[in-house]
């Protein structure tokens, strides 16, 4: 095994009544999640609203949490803007604070984009920061951006900045594309973004999950990892599978913060930023029995 | 008729080799479709790669326009960004220079978005602009947002916010979406992004064109219009036709650049910011065409 077996989490950015970043909210809930166990978190994803965010926003609340006694090591911010000078200054930001890394989107606005262009976007990157410390996780999510990473692009990256890219974020879904990630690069850190694919994860190669319903389920998917070849393991795969898969029923970002409300008896961890929805009443239920599930004790 | 007949031209931005904006090409090439007798600009629009500019770059160019003497009055500049904090610092800063209106894309990271999400981020910007002044111009890119204009918006927005909504751009290139548009509501300003749907936009009610192809057939165009219910119409609409059809055949935005260059004889202005990349010498035979159609007197 050469990766040592991880969870991230993407967490979440909760937001003040006015719209603006909650960042006495956010330091608290990222210092909840690393208590709970988690190995590190991957603030300013899909999850945590970050394409939803300024780049200002986004700087000062990573500062929030370093200042707040956060290690940067157990860092890894999300830095991928459509902007290519937005991505370079969170990027550079980031890396001043001493990060493990940056999870960075490619350009998503543009699409189709050539396989140049998408190169040209991670090298003009990469050669701005200009810093042999830079350990790049590449995120693909092309549901949301319209631009996948490619085999072909992680060869052109790894090949031309040799040791730079450090790892993948597979948010597709797609476990043929894991795999085929991890068989082609198993020197380099593969992140499933559900639980639900941990045990193929780590039995291929993979180095863990990187997952948004690990905000309210940390201490579940801890076990699960803890569990791995033991027999033990199916028990727990099965519900962290249960959680996941009520997730995937109802909005799942809106649904992840009225989870961690929820928990916290804190309404306002529940608001979101426009384009994203605060999760209405019709869905208190599955709340509910997410919350029972992860933290009321009946976690097997 | 309601609206008179008008041209905008979503100028390109050119970049400096280090892909630094190059703002006094910009100033001069924009300073040049309006001597060549464009009706306004719609700048920081796709064909300007705005997406690619950090919100600082955006404002610091568009002051350069109105620091160079253009009419503010005359600009629609793009402000819509997937960050919505970003969108109203744009729409703010362009409404304080007196722009004729903002033309705006939807957040578009996520998707699927839904429609009280998509309605909230119009509705928090109008708010947050707070000025009565605000003529809201709706970008419908589909294809490269993922998320639509609907009729359902543009009627809530109407509603809510009467008189805000001045218009609206379809580059979807679905002729019956835009004909849908103005039947529905005749009373804003419905522009085509193709110059050969301009004689079918004006005769349904539409407000006329705004076509990346502008930037180097602002004379074409602008002598269709002229011609719109004489007998050279045809003539005029088949003439800007074949150079539209031209510019379908290549990466659009970077022959354009490439085409601009050409006629400037000045290399630099086909620079373009990743992640497109700029035109490669294949393309010459058909920038060459484009040019003496455009600009060597043989347009008939």
């Amino acid at each position: 095994m050469i990766h040592q077996t991880r969870l991230f989490v993407p967490a979440i950015t909760p937001f003040k009544a006015d719209l603006s970043v909650d960042t006495a909210r956010f330091v608290a809930h990222c210092k909840l999640l690393l208590e709970d166990g988690a190995d590190g978190l991957a603030p300013f994803g899909t999850t945590s609203e970050a394409t939803s965010m300024s780049v200002a926003e986004r700087m000062s609340a990573l500062d929030a949490l370093v200042d707040a006694g956060i290690p940067a090591t157990r860092l890894i911010p999300g830095t991928g803007c459509s902007a290519l000078p937005d991505s370079i200054a969170l990027t550079r930001h980031a890396l001043a604070h001493g990060v493990r890394g940056t999870l960075t989107l490619p350009p998503f606005f543009y699409k189709p984009v050539s396989p140049d262009g998408l190169f040209a976007s991670y090298a003009r990157l990469i050669e701005a920061v200009g810093s042999d410390s830079l350990r790049l996780y590449l995120y693909h999510i092309p549901q949301m951006t319209g631009v996948g990473i490619t085999l072909d692009l992680i060869g052109r990256l790894t090949t031309e900045f040799p040791g730079i890219v450090a790892g993948l974020k597979d948010s597709s879904g797609n476990w043929d594309n894991t795999a085929a990630v991890i068989a082609a690069f198993p020197e380099i850190e593969t992140y499933s973004a559900s639980e639900s694919l941990l045990v193929r994860n780590v039995a291929a190669g993979g180095a863990g999950c990187i997952s948004a319903s690990a905000n309210v389920n940390v201490a579940g998917i801890m076990a699960l990892i803890r569990a791995l070849g033991t027999p033990d393991e199916a028990a727990r795969l099965e519900a962290v599978g249960v959680i996941r898969a009520l997730f995937e029923q109802v909005p799942l970002i809106p649904a992840i913060k009225a989870t961690v409300a929820r928990r916290l008896s804190d309404p306002d961890y529940a608001i979101t930023r426009p384009p994203l929805m605060r999760l209405d009443a019709s869905h208190d239920a599955a709340i509910l029995r997410a919350c029972a599930l992860c933290f009321g004790g009946n976690t097997p």
